[in-house]
């Protein structure tokens, strides 16, 4: 049997790793922040959406000259997260997964809609879990 | 270091916060009963969705005429709440925000269809934490 | 007052309750392992979506069944679980509901769109909490 400290302890930390995934998504639908956004990566975090044909960065500078883009282009985000899973916990490591339903509007006016799952490396810092590693993979075809 | 009281406490805070914004949502998709509705909220409650055209309405009394108002016209509601995240809790005060997929149908055959984010604000009662401030912030502009 | 080992004992059981939905959908989004999603049922497990009209099914050959005919037939998932809620928990049984958004596409190229609510009534096995009844009430006449 777990300690009160470890019991304690694994369930701040499972809390921890979903509302980092939330925060930031609160941040990318606010629309205002990218250093709220960067906020939730470690510095050599890996941003790796090709499987929606949004390309790969990787580190703080990319990371940051991506999420700049996509503040300039679009008016609106909406991105729905739900089945937050962790797959493993070990330590200062977790690997988790999410669904999300991300929508926008670019100010161009064109819509996008995506079904996905979000796959997330995290790694325990001394500012909390941050994500390391973060990719997506389609639920359903691509529109 | 917080206490092991401190930290169950902060767990339940926690929790409790998200479970009543979710027990408001399956009463409101439920339409059979006001006052489970109303259990949601602190008797001087402001319910405010000037944001997406519903008015605004405050105490228990206005918020009872507004909710048996759309009990009597909504024949299916269906409210999907995600990215539960708390700005603020400090004693018994919290401020939390949500994103919510927002569906109806009128008894006369009339669909909405709302993307949403509410913006709570709780004050810890008797019976457990109550939502005294709610309002909606359209995240996709309203079709 | 509750003592510290009920109060994290009740945070790790709604935990656990959550997760097993979770997983499940996890599983039948995967489209890749049927044992996958039957580790989340009791072996005396029933399984009823008449409510959707995808028929009733009861204990883990039936559930296997129901299970493989879907695998074989779809080509992508993508159930999006928000608004879980405990109705009651009480020593080793539970009762939640859920809300879902179900989304699938055939092999045939046939899409299928559900908004539900799955009613759960759950069993404490010396395996974590299980599913023994699972049931879906549409949220929205089906289209």
């Amino acid at each position: 049997m777990s300690s009160v400290e470890q019991r304690l302890q694994a369930l701040e930390d499972k809390r921890a790793l979903q509302e980092r995934i939330t925060a930031y998504l609160v941040a990318v639908d606010d629309l205002s922040s990218v250093d709220a956004v960067l906020a939730s990566f470690t510095e050599d975090a890996v941003f790796d959406m090709t499987g929606i044909d949004y390309g790969r960065f990787e580190g703080e500078k990319e990371l940051r000259q991506f999420f700049e883009g996509v503040f300039a282009g679009m008016s609106h985000h909406a991105h729905y997260a739900t089945n937050f899973h962790i797959d493993g916990l070990q330590g200062d490591r977790a690997s988790c997964r999410t669904h999300v339903i991300g929508m926008g509007r670019s100010k161009e006016g064109d819509d996008v809609l995506f079904y996905l799952q979000y796959h997330l490396e995290y790694r325990r810092t001394g500012d909390g879990w941050k994500i390391t590693r973060f990719s997506g993979k389609p639920l359903l075809p691509l529109s």
